[in-house]
């Protein structure tokens, strides 16, 4: 088969001002970037504020492993699904950043047939929003250095300034660093260090703001740092919401690019799913809500992550609660949760298989809990035999769960079309969506929940930091605000190595980190990654363009 | 009056596409980027090959003084005032870096009536041609830390690293860091600091590059490191030429934007006039060669600086040679050169004047020594009295040089068309350009050529160090390069108080700097700064977006 680069630019991509047009936007709703990307005004919103919200759907995940389970790729194909179906549907997905690009081999894009084009320019620069964050971000580092140098007016402590600097690459060399060195003229010497952007807070808050005075007054109340007294310092503080939220004037804007069927998709702003909530922008899915008569939106990492934070964080700020949801599986990734190690996966192994699904069905009834319909899609790949395809198919029925074979890769819409119809009766129940706890519970209390009730664990406990940290937040009047679990990705439990549906764990939040512009607290179990590494051989070394300015390399 | 921001929002912008259909190019030819601005790509340049190049005008200035002069105000008036002759002309600019638009009120897109529009977006993140360069640019450095932790396979030596990252932002504290902290998994300890983006050599490279395979090539050979034997390292060396020119696919693509009058502009890279060349993009110029009758291009700092620098590096990367110089000067800059402080400029001062005068004199003689015809434009101000201009005009004339009084700042085109007349006439006799050095020379001659007579200094001085690395720079074969003074921009001298003309003087250059991807050799005096500060109330306090996403307070 071709590579997901080759398919690309072989694809027939059509101007986006005729995929605007598939949503009802005329040339004056948007602003091109190029033939194939446009901007959508927050003007548009205001347009058709009177047209009903569509329906939503939130795919999302297995606990991922290193087999792969292809989120993206059921989204995207799911959407062109719809429309093959004659259902006007549109996907909402997260912004790569470029810093795993360059590293690790794999975009953001879905890939095979069922891929969001232009996929160079998506996973590379796309429309400059994570730029702008960059910028944004280091800005505000910028001014509150300048405050200390002259005359430190906030008298903001060096040693509490909380806010990081960051980068859009992978560079673990920037984790711990020390700035203003150098002399008198050179700022004053402290530590610091680097983030990636997509872990920045500006991004959480790019992707929770609904408008422009929400963007700012969010930007406003970020703390930065803390006095010598420990109070909180603000960006509002040091003068600057205004300026900051001018840089992120154009990144507010959703992105509207086209998968190679043609579907319209919003590709809009991409935190990260550990020490942020992981999904796209609130003002993409409420465009999308707004044109389109379905909405697929995609959460990071497994629905233990993303997806709980897309019930719990994301979607307070939504006009409408999820609708259903989609948890994507593939046999591969059940039987490594089943104890088969990578190399083995092509070989048939039923009792595998029956041991992973225990990882399955706790997201299935996890996603029940809130009263979702739910759905398997089972990703199909070439390894599978007909025998464990039946297996899952027969493990999964068995729990009153419709699930579905899905090949987009391959096929593209067709690949989901069984997928779309069962999804179109599952939309014709009525839901009946509850967060999993209310936001007046205390922060203790709402992260026991998420530990206990989602995660299948016995018990939190909070290191000393933690629960003098909580006492901080509910001083300072925070302690409504909702969580957001900083955890590994692989495992319910917060040690990587628990696969499938570990039982009886006990979870250590060694750290809480407010953050009040995003408007959550963080709760960090673990270690907690926000500068990726490069690799020994990073997958740029075989990026390149030649004469014509034509990419290859990029996957 | 009112202010430029107000002027550019009251301005009535056309679509791109028109202002396009100008130059006859056509939407095919372009890339939108909103409905203002747009990318040329490079296929433009092969499809215009027969055209003949139109007339070069570089716009140059006398020494710069805090009473501002008004370059690239004059520039765009001029390339106006010609549209209004029936002449089609352009203008060629560089592109304004964030962080000095941050810190320190003042736009790089001209003022008043003669502004080049979008001038919010341009002086913002523009097309994310500086974003571009800022992610190549840490790229590198983040692939070659990596290089060192995963076992240093090149035998770099930590200490002589001469890469440094970069952000596009007026930031001291990171001037100099100490990075890689943190123990073994997060890099390698070593010193390290932060330009801002436009003094990356990355920019330099992009601002002289003919074609994507040129691109790569510089890329390719730029020194980032030396080895623990003292041997060059570079990108090549780091197998990631190809990826980082990828990186800059659509950065290298010049920029299309409009005059207040509709005039087309091309605003295309921005390189510092200090550790680089200070000039536009040679594709942006030879692009507007191409497309008009007349291209006016403006160069950074004044005519010693920018001015000998696009005459001897980049005029050597275009495809023909200057055909006049506009040198702008004011009646209230001449009177600072004159001794005058800057709270009596308004006070009428004929001898400051004349003494002052010996500061345009030197940049006319020097300008002339190139074989190329001058003109002055003295750019009014409200406070020069009628006896000031009448000396200034006398002054000029007793030199055989014409002069113009230009007023765009209020009139936009109307107030150059007299410039635009008499350059017309000095179009018309030929130019007979030579450089002011061959490149056969060593460095040292070099130096000393422009020293002694551009500057007007009495001789060189090399530091010991200086003198190591000019034989180091024989020895790697670059010493046929041109060379790249960096020097401050306020005297002819290395010392930024001697005003107007001084003499005798030794300029002591202290270190070589080989930047053999931009292809010149910088030559360091005195301190160089190379990551600007923020002032005690930055401009970023007044900046502000409403509701609506309109901006105020910038500028």
């Amino acid at each position: 088969m071709k590579t997901d680069i080759e398919i690309s630019q072989e694809a027939d991509l059509r101007p986006i001002t005729e995929i605007a047009e598939k949503i009802d936007l005329n040339s004056d709703d948007i602003e091109l970037y190029g033939k194939y990307k446009a901007k959508i005004p927050l003007s548009v919103l205001k347009k058709f504020d009177t047209n009903p919200d569509g329906k939503l759907i939130l795919v999302t995940s297995i606990n991922p492993t290193p087999a792969g389970e292809g989120k993206s790729t059921v989204t995207v194909g799911l959407a062109d699904a719809f429309n093959r179906l004659g259902t006007k549907a549109m996907a909402a997905l997260r912004e790569p950043s470029l810093g795993p690009v360059m590293g690790i081999k794999g975009g953001a894009t879905g890939g095979g047939y069922a891929q969001v084009l232009p996929m160079e320019d998506i996973n590379l620069h796309f429309t400059g929003d994570i730029h702008a964050i960059t910028t944004a971000n280091n800005a505000v580092a910028a001014f509150l250095d300048n405050s200390l140098q002259q005359g430190n007016p906030l008298n903001i402590d060096p040693r509490r300034i909380t806010w990081k600097r960051v980068l859009d690459l992978n560079d673990r060399s920037l984790r711990h660093v020390n700035i203003g060195l150098g002399g008198v003229v050179n700022g004053i010497p402290r530590e610091d260090g680097f983030d990636i952007t997509v872990a920045s807070e500006i991004m959480a808050v790019l992707c929770l703001a609904t408008s422009y005075a929400d963007l700012k007054a969010r930007l406003s109340v970020i703390v930065v740092a803390n006095t010598y007294d420990r109070k909180a310092v603000t960006i509002g503080d040091l003068g600057v919401a205004g300026a900051i939220a001018m840089l992120l004037k154009d990144a507010l804007k959703p992105n509207l690019v086209q998968t190679i069927e043609g579907t319209p998709v919003l590709i809009h702003g991409g935190p990260f799913a550990n020490i942020a909530h992981g999904c796209n922008s609130v003002l993409a899915t409420k465009t999308a809500l707004k044109l389109a008569d379905v909405t697929i939106t995609e959460a990071g990492f497994g629905a233990d992550l993303g997806g709980e934070k897309f019930l719990d964080i994301t979607t307070r700020q939504l006009p409408k609660n999820p609708d259903a949801v989609v948890i994507v599986a593939t046999i591969r990734a059940l039987k490594m949760h089943g104890g088969v190690g990578k190399k083995e996966l092509t070989t048939e192994n039923l009792p595998a298989l029956e041991a992973g699904f225990a990882n399955l069905k706790r997201h299935i009834e996890n996603m029940q809990s809130y009263g979702l319909p739910v759905i398997v899609a089972l990703n199909q790949f070439a390894s599978d035999t007909v025998a464990e395809i039946e297996k899952l198919i027969a493990l999964t029925k068995a729990l009153n769960v419709p699930v579905s074979l899905t090949n987009v890769y391959e096929k593209g819409g067709a690949g989901a079309q069984d997928l779309a119809e069962k999804l179109a009766d599952l939309l014709k129940e009525k839901s009946e969506f509850h967060y999993l706890y209310p936001l007046e519970s205390s922060i203790s209390e709402k992260i026991q929940d998420v530990v206990t009730k989602i995660y299948g664990g016995k018990s939190v406990t909070f290191t000393v930091k933690a629960k003098r940290q909580m006492k901080e937040i509910e001083a300072n009047g925070w302690a409504n605000l909702p969580v957001c679990m900083a955890k590994t990705q692989y495992s319910f439990s917060d040690n990587a190595t628990l696969l499938a549906a570990p039982k009886d764990f006990e979870i250590t939040v060694r750290e809480l980190v407010p953050k009040i512009g995003a408007g959550f607290i963080v709760a960090l179990t673990g270690d907690v990654m926000t500068m990726p590494g490069l690799p020994k051989q990073p997958a740029a070394l075989k990026m390149d363009i030649d004469e014509d300015g034509k990419i290859s390399g990029l996957f």
